[in-house]
């Protein structure tokens, strides 16, 4: 009842009713009910915080304004945990230029808190927010502001260390957002995404190695074509998630441009000249990524363009893993009325009415992650292209969608890998069943007997269900041992001498 | 060497170099070079136009101003002729409000010509001009202006009709473009894509009449599962016609809304009361097609909302037809090494290599242009969703889009049909053969033995690789004799009485 | 230790190392770790679950193999609750054909408890699993079969209620999934989406109505036009929103179909004949929604064209709300460098380094949620295009996709509303300042001077400075009282008599 | 009649009057109506081809199969273009093969001419064909075939030369229509869009500097924000556009990748060892680009992963491209009731009613193309990643798309740079004004008063209408020389000392 109170007296307006309604929602956003606030103030006047959360006035603001899609919408960690590593950075720094040490000291503890994730549960605001993601950086600034007030001894929402004054010193939410924005995307590429690809193509490379002896049909337009190794396939889908990684580095050299010193519009109004070069070699130091300050800011804050870049590349990775996703699951279809060439691991049962049916689970959950990844990329193309002026405020959601598609084409790409291909063999009897019915090893004598003939030959063959030996030899094209010469499969995977 | 000295002479500015860089560049716009000019003028000055064109000014203004890609992207026909349309109806309307008869019916000529495609090579603007569409509305008024003196006796270039005062009378281009986009994109709906998609509807239909005898192994996550007729599959593939049919219609009713009579705003500005609902009655009638008046111009200037919704149907039907046409092919894929159950029509030979060889080239066409549709959709919600205060300028760009998806997907449905679906035959001796084969007959024991019974049944059978009846006898589950009677495929393709 | 030990007992395979690893990831999935374990199984073997959680073995290997994303990407709660409607409403069908009605009524007990989202904490599995949903449906099976068994006063992981012969019964994932998929779509539209529209709809109308005297500047290209009132342009928002209502309704009859009935392949098997009406009905009771069983159930296990089709219509609704905020943000542009004619509430402050800044945060949010929702549209297309056979396997992706869009955009419709529209005030002094400053009111001449003259007079004003009446009476086309006659702005706001 | 006749006789089967129908469609495909014909033949049988057109009898069969789209669909350009580049390369290394010369000569001097685009008229066939590009492949090799002959004093039809045993020797579709693919991409990026970008870049930059001493307001979130210069802003337009070109020439050593030698799978079959270095070599040389064969030929075939990546850094020009033309008509907006701080060049009357009006059109033309590029880049994501076992089937529509894309944006941005940014003027006395009229040089008190004065300064100013610096008196923050000091624009812009 008390809380209710307190809710209207501070209030600036509107009816009883929606003011319970609104304490009732937001406090819906934690999990377990508060039982007591305290009251924290910025340039808006009062309101009540949780007592036990350390953000203060202006993120319960956001709480309670932008009440969209629930938790799961939360800022995504690497964001929080990348406002850690730069607020830290930042109060190193500002120590150079005259920031109170044991202020700066306790901000930095506080922020390294963040960097570790210690402090997650004090970041409760949404990606439905503000565009410039001001509001996570005052959610940054709040927190860690109180953290270390309270490691120097003082009480939350005292200000004894100020978000804006001290935590955000020399910094706007323009360029600090966009800079965590580049660090945990970049951290998340190294640390996560290119490691799986990585390991993913070491395992598929390998299959190619071990698949290098069996020769296959071939298939283009989903038709019987001419032989290749199973290894030869194996090697395609090697290539191309290897130049997926390529793809992805390529795009790195923009993504180590950092905006921070750009402050509000890009100007670095309110910092010292020399203040993002250093700034930008701390983060480097401490990420030991080799990130360096944005050549041109007012690029680095108006426009996102590195992000779409980046997300350019997870498209292309993303069709090529549908790619090698499909093949997999077509391949190892069957068992019996498939093509049931490959034989996938069995990781769980694969039906709940059909018993004995195994299903290629982990393609599944990869190519949902591709058409997941893919659509990402349309949205944070629509957010890219519309900033206006001096700011793009699509941030949080262009962050998110990244994030997003690195995280589950990491994630994916290491459950494939651990869950399938590793399994995967070879159904070498099947194989070399399909290999010897096929027609098309007909190719083979082109050079010999010419394409009109070739052809020839091979529609009789399909015609009559009959072999393409007894079809050569019916026509007279060809004498048995000319055939058996020229139809070797094993001679038919690679240019001739 | 006299046409290069009128340029230099009209021009208002420019260097020498860049007039004549200018005049072979615009030249290069048309087929053959004219050998003639006449000067026309507008509100801008005096300017050469090809004496053989009934084009004036601000086409030609237009033409040399936007040199985007040439030939191939000029605005589609279906707006020329819409524009045609519109003229005449307005006219006509016009002469009710005063304009002048003689000139009237003389632009009613003009303007039916343009509507039968007979001056189609008066409009050689392309889609990359002004987003208003300003510049085709012009190059109408234009036309059939020059046009319409002409039959009155007058020479081109003189204004006895004016483009703008008579011709373009009571409208902006405002209201008229957003008006032909409508005519245009109702027609092909009408005309071409319902038609057609109702065609393949039918052959699909007959093939499921026609194939729903024939059992077959069912087919999920690619796996064996139980059988079903491949009439049902074919329902199946029906039915997404037969809806995607359905879902376009459903978007009618706000594309036959006209903007017409909006003028420049929305507002109706210098056009009389009830002109607007005049305009959509006269349309309606030379259409044939129920066309009414917006009811509220101001969002039909501003949004293009109808393009994308229908856009979205589409989209849709885009997605049915990918999955229809991707599984004829895997359907008919081998034809000694894939799946093989249905027969595809051969329509030409498949491979400049492999002889004998026939590929599914008609689905090959079709998926390309489903993933066409989708694209130009992104494009449009892209260009629908960028519009400004009371004005979209996406226009011409959000109509060649929806045309386009309309065309190609009408005309590949046809191609499909005509070259492919009505040709189907089902191999009933491969569907057979994989039927019996399979495992997952073993389905239809779980009501008599319990899942659990069944799918170790299952799996004996596929480690053994025998039948499932040996399995299920070798177990001791089931006798021989209830074996048979339960395990019926016949029995297997609907709910149990 | 016990737990390490446990595992590597139970494990059929693997290096102690990956199964050390293995475990402590498993692990993390639960925020608190659990500390003690029972033992379920499957048809695979037995395996160790929670103690504290019903889940069973099937759920747990998901959870093992299926590490992607991580805890945001769980499986979204609407579709958790719509399989608590769903195995409710079996359960009671069920029990009309045989199913011990013990059983039955403790089956429907224990779904009621998900269906209130009591047993949310029991539903750990992600997005990223089986394209089936099969995992999905498997966790609810032994979730509710646990619970229903300790309701009966028996032990989790004996199965006394079996999840698939008593939960699962007449069932596959192959139906209940896309069954819940559609129950979960159509509440959100009607619970969440169509309200919250509706909503926004009363309120840009009502502010249509309060402006509809406010003659303003119209824009058009964003440059300068012929005037409007304030209230016209909401009434083209308004109309946006109220079409969009229309729009999403529209697919509404096709979302209505339930695929359930159609068991694995959509033949029905091991169903009863008229269990898919009956089952319908139920759902339909227990909602208040007019589901029926859907007319072809291969199309509806196949395709997920109804998802793609609504989630057309919410890309539309994306690009009528992204429209609309962007003209709110502009026309609110300001305070002094912009165009300055709306106030908008302020809800926060705008900056952390610009003091009295206020920024419309509410558009920001609703735009990013607009490019959110076109993303999502494009990774549904792509997944409902790559169904195989008798099974589309993109479902779970598809679902999260639409139910993410509909939560985002009924969410921040309602936000825009309340904390944005409803509190827009118009800047008149500034609308006024602007609307007599303009050139554009020129337009009012040209039925009486004609075009040419008109657009002199306004290239007189324009190169001078001056006003319009100065350029027309120096220019002699009008006498001072004709031009205060023709130029009244309250004139030039609709057709005339 | 005889044309009817003939092909009644010809025909393998359907009705009288779907023959007719079929041949006035057909006929419909030149704009010429034919009027004789003779008969060539293939593996079909014969069939009539018009007597003035080198095509053959595959090309014909084409054009019959596939009525999709009409004429705006035919193959690009420069796809043909590059098929008179890569057969001209491939008869010359053929010839060190055994190729009898005088044949390799004439097929040589065929393909210049088709390189040279003087045979383009005997190109017909659409995009939407065949998914290997097979059909255009036979149409290059009969053309060639047949002119070749011609050369060497024979006629058309009689395969002197043939197509396919000559023209198309050691090659599959399946390896020339991805090398023609890659040329043709390689050589518009580098002959047309990196020019023309570059060309924009430099005149961006010169604006840039033009513009450095003119301070201005800064926007973010669209409102006032602290001062920038003129020059500023434009150097983020021309850092954008240099890391445009920078990303695409970041693709290109995967495009310069040529499937060539690969022959039908990938494997090399019917080809020499070495050959597909040497026809690299030969293709590098001929179009002085650093081409080389591909490292592995299966990834080349069965996926377009480098055309993906190619059209995801277009993508991102167009989204970089999207915010700049943005900009610009925001910043040109008025005359008078807009921003008005550019004065765009005026290239043609605006509006058809209101006179005196101009637009920025080019942006508007430019927006329209990133649009479009956008959906291409998504219609090209769906078909690469749709790609099956030893091929990919969307080789047409995917080449299409990205030569589409190429085009569009090279041809806009040259169009953009020299009607629009070239001319580009500021409007001092506008930008001057609004500067010294905004609230938020209000910040740069915020190191002297702190953040909380510097707001109540702001919000003092903003409620009274009055100037900052009357209500920092007011307030008794500041002197009037402090705030004279302090409040300086031209400190504003950059980090202090």
């Amino acid at each position: 009842m008390a809380i209710f109170l307190a809710f209207r007296r501070l209030s600036s307006g509107g009816s009883t009713t929606s003011l319970v309604a609104d304490s009732l929602r937001f406090a819906s956003c934690w999990r377990t009910f508060s039982t007591s606030f305290r009251e924290e103030k910025d340039t808006f006047g009062p309101i009540l915080v949780p007592s036990d959360k350390l953000w203060g006035a202006q993120t319960q603001r956001s709480l309670q304004n932008f009440d969209i899609g629930g938790d799961r919408e939360r800022m995504p960690e690497p964001i929080i945990r990348a406002f850690g590593v730069l607020k830290k950075c930042v109060a190193k720094v500002n120590m150079d230029y005259g920031l109170d040490p044991s202020i700066g000291k306790a901000v930095m503890h506080a922020a390294q808190d963040v960097a570790e994730g210690k402090l997650n549960d004090h970041f409760p605001l949404v990606v439905w927010q503000t565009g410039s993601g001001t509001q996570s950086n005052m959610n940054a600034n709040e927190v860690i502001a109180n953290r270390a007030a309270e490691i120097l001894g003082h009480k939350r929402g005292e200000k004894f260390v100020h978000p804006n004054d001290h935590v955000n010193r020399s910094q706007s939410s323009n360029d600090t957002f966009p800079t965590v924005m580049h660090i945990a995307a970049a951290m998340e590429v190294n640390a996560r995404l290119v490691p799986n690809l990585k390991q993913l193509h070491t395992s598929l490379h390998s299959k190619s190695v071990e698949f290098k002896d069996i020769i296959k049909i071939g298939r283009t337009h989903t038709q019987d074509a001419t032989p290749l190794t199973l290894g030869q396939e194996f090697s395609g889908y090697a290539t191309q998630v290897k130049y997926g990684i390529d793809r992805v580095i390529c795009t790195l050299p923009r993504m180590y441009q950092l905006a921070q010193g750009g402050t509000a519009v890009g100007t670095g109004l309110n910092t010292k000249k020399g203040f993002d070069v250093k700034i930008a070699a701390a983060i480097a130091e401490e990420t030991k990524l080799p990130f360096v300050t944005a050549e041109n800011k007012f690029e680095a804050l108006a426009a996102h363009d590195a992000f779409i870049e980046t997300s350019g590349a997870l498209n292309t990775i993303a069709v090529s893993l549908m790619k090698i996703a499909n093949d997999i699951r077509l391949l190892g279809s069957g068992p019996r009325c498939g093509l049931g060439e490959l034989i996938l691991p069995e990781n769980e049962p694969g039906s709940s009415i059909m018993p004995g049916k195994v299903n290629p689970t982990q393609c599944e959950a990869l190519t949902m992650v591709c058409a997941q990844v893919m659509g990402n990329h349309v949205a944070m193309t629509v957010g890219g292209s519309n900033g206006h002026f001096e700011l793009n405020v699509f941030k949080p959601m262009i962050a998110s969608c990244l994030l997003h598609s690195l995280r589950l084409l990491g994630d994916a790409s290491a459950s494939l890998e651990k869950n399938c291909v590793r399994g995967i063999q070879a159904n070498r009897e099947r194989i070399s069943k399909l290999l010897h019915e096929s027609l098309m090893l007909v190719t083979s004598l082109n050079p010999k007997i010419g394409y009109d003939n070739a052809a020839a030959v091979a529609k009789k063959a399909h015609k009559e269900g009959s072999t393409l030996k007894d079809a050569a030899l019916n026509l007279g094209v060809l004498t048995s041992e000319e055939f058996d010469k020229l139809v070797m499969p094993e001679k038919m995977i690679g240019p001739s001498d």
